[in-house]
């Protein structure tokens, strides 16, 4: 697509036919969308020519960045092939059946688990959805069909199908259309920042955190909860890192109840922390994996489950039909794309990468940013970063969320080529993983400048001295 | 992908890591799926050179046949060009907002109505789910938040997503996994074979199916209901074909009763019954309209809703931000296949060609197989068909379900180069759009030969006479 689009006649068709996701269309329809054209490595370009450094990689997905030809390469070829073929009939294509053997041979094992089986789907929320049938199928064949309450978080996020939607744990969410769906209870996330007590050290909170999985399992009825949900880190609620303490907490607890563990990592999996699954980064067992964006590296449409033995074994052994899929699970042009893309992640040694190199280099940066004196808790993990804009460094005072602070940081970013994302008060990137130690030199300088200029535009507008 | 597949590798992956949608996993693995290895045409090939005549179109969506070079160039393009932006943040691509565009004018207007938005996801499954959310927020919108029922049909199919597995009508489906979700509820399908009272005409048993929506919305309480939602011609259910006057009674009721419409075209559009969408087929007005499938004719998961005036104007108007979208909302590879395919379908003419040429070819030859000893009902609408396998022609006496007599039809057909479905003891077809008159009748003649091998089989076991 040569950069010779009439942007005006394009917001005009956007804002006349397409009805964006988790958007005002009448605020957009008002201003018109920002039309983006052309990507390459780590930039994006609008259609009037303007190159921004694309710190989120894309939607949390572009790991490896724009414009390799080696996945157009896999999609054109595959396409040619066999651009689709349904598995639902005692037939199988070999893009589909290589990879869940590929991911199966990724996912570490832990104490003797193993992930061996792959449900495939077209995006997380589907993931997620499958993984409400699973977990109910799974206790109904165990003779136990009252085990069907999950737990998940406050400002998790899970997808938006009425199931994924109802899992997720953001308010405004489930303020729309009759959310959640029965049997679906949330506890509050591990945000140290904002759930600490005072005088609170970080791992005391991890554990007191993980406490109230427990203190819900007791409400409910152990005998009653199915399974717990959770992001190793989550993504969407702002980059919220858990104290050391949480997973290995959390782990004690859903082991001392039998209930299952799903470890969400749309985000946070193929490198973006530094491993190929996140699990193994903070040590936890989980039963069932949900996986999206970066297998693919968002080029074409893939999600889906890495089923852990436990749940596997039963599913298999005693479950007869298994009466859920998709037209597109396991399509292969979409499983010749992620083999592709895991292909460059592995030559590149990226998640290795991002362990020993990138993720250290960008958190000590991240550590610099704390300086600033509109910045408290930068931190990062791996790939992913966030810091909250407040009012009073000392007293860590917050502002009026009336002055959408940090939707004028993300307008500074916009306007000086950065896309940073904005969630309330906290500012968070994931940016590329095939990124320079200069690119980061570079992303983080124009970071600083964001901030400043907020912070100028703050001070000039009284809001802070 | 050259044929030179190791097939008995490629199936011990299968069954070691792929868990297929809609299979019983132990069963398939004792089997070993057959390897779908490259495909041409209406053609498939597996790992051991087999070609296959594929009438199910994939899983009824590759409408423009395989091999089409023109949608592997857009996809390659597309990813060099810009192969991922998320469009929650105020920007767009030019695929998406073109696609958009380009479905609005396809669509056509109905008395006044007309359908200007679209909202995009992956998949027929997740466009439903987001007619559930959309639906629900539009009542409540209007201030009238209690109106959360939707009807739909038993044995119609709408996904597998918790939503869509419960707007579904398949027992076997709600069997599994406490479905469905709350307020969605059911009625009896429009099947004259099954459901028609013994001298009851075809049309008479149109309008008095069409009225158990009339009772059931009395039933549940006419403020109560939100919308109806159902298939042109039920897909999945077996091809059943409603009556002439089943559609306009329908339009009648929920005109007189004010809910909302939803036409769930994910197979039927785009051409599959001789027109760009099917409710102009049948003649009613509906107010969403799912699509997927044969929008990209499967080449890479893409699916929606056509959003008409009457809901649009509240979300856009009244409704602020809508929460709910996919990251691969509007994903530019997807929607850039699409248009290629779309334009596919303009420069061949296909939905055209169906309706007044293909179509009625089919319909004739479909009428002549009602002369097999094995056949009743055989009938055909645009490029879909189905026929009952029957045990006594002339009483209509059906075979014990126990038999599987479908699956014994379909064993003849896959031994034989042919692709076609069995659902009960209903044969069902939906070939490429692309087929030569030739190409017909080399189909019914593979129809008729694995008819005639099944109706041997079963007199030799003495199931016939
Ligand atoms: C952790 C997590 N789970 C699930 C989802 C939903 O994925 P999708 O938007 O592909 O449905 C997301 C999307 O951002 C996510 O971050
Ligand atoms: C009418 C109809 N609606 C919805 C769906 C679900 O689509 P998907 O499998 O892409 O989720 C199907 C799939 O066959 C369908 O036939």
């Amino acid at each position: 697509m040569p950069n010779t689009v009439d942007t005006a006649h394009i917001q005009s068709l956007d804002s006349a036919h397409f009805l964006h996701p988790f958007t005002d269309f009448k605020d957009l329809n008002a201003r018109g969308a920002k039309v983006i054209t052309k990507a390459e490595g780590i930039y994006i370009w609008d259609s009037e020519g303007n190159r921004l450094l694309d710190a989120m990689s894309g939607l949390w997905c572009v790991s490896v960045g724009y414009g390799r030809k080696e996945l157009a390469d896999a999609a054109h070829q595959q396409m040619m092939a066999l651009p689709y073929y349904n598995s639902f009939f005692q037939t199988t294509n070999v893009p589909a059946a290589t990879l869940a053997a590929k991911l199966a041979s990724l996912a570490p094992k832990v104490d003797g688990r193993s992930f061996e089986h792959v449900f495939y789907s077209s995006s997380g929320s589907e993931s997620n959805d499958s993984n409400v049938r699973m977990v109910r199928r799974y206790w109904d064949l165990l003779g136990q069909p009252q085990r069907k309450v999950i737990i998940s978080r406050h400002n998790g996020y899970h997808g938006s199908t009425m199931a994924a939607a109802s899992l997720s744990g953001m308010s405004y969410m489930h303020a729309q259309g009759d959310l959640p769906i029965p049997n679906i209870t949330h506890i509050e996330q591990p945000y140290f920042f904002e759930n600490a007590r005072s005088g609170e050290t970080s791992d005391e909170f991890g554990l007191r955190a993980a406490g109230w999985l427990e203190a819900k399992i007791l409400e409910v009825g152990p005998d009653k909860v199915a399974a717990f949900i959770g992001e190793p880190v989550q993504g969407a609620g702002g980059v919220i890192i858990p104290p050391a303490t949480y997973w290995p907490e959390i782990q004690r607890i859903v082991d001392k109840y039998g209930i299952l563990l799903i470890s969400d990592e749309v985000i946070c999996a193929f490198g973006r922390l530094g491993h190929w699954f996140a699990y193994e980064k903070f040590g936890y067992k989980p039963d069932l994996v949900t996986f999206a964006k970066g297998v693919t590296s968002g080029y074409i449409p893939l999600g889906g489950v890495l089923v852990g033995d436990r749940v596997a074994k039963v599913l298999i052994e005693q479950g007869g039909e298994f009466n859920h899929g998709y037209t597109y699970s396991g399509h292969p042009v979409a499983c010749a794309v992620a083999l592709a893309n895991l292909q460059i992640m592995e030559s590149e040694n990226l998640p290795e990468r991002v362990r020993t190199d990138l993720g250290p280099y960008l958190a000590s940066k991240y550590a610099a940013l704390n300086e600033h004196p509109l910045v408290a808790h930068a931190e990062s993990c791996g790939f992913v970063a966030g810091l909250v804009l407040v009012k009073d460094k000392r007293t860590g005072e917050r502002f009026d969320p009336d002055l959408s602070v940090g939707m004028l940081c993300r307008k500074h970013c916009f306007a000086n080529g950065l896309v940073m994302r904005a969630v309330g008060d906290r500012m968070i990137i994931a940016p590329p993983l095939v990124m320079t130690h200069a690119q980061i030199d570079e992303m983080v300088a124009l970071i600083l400048l964001c901030l400043d200029l907020t912070w100028q535009e703050l001070k000039t507008a009284g809001y802070v001295q």
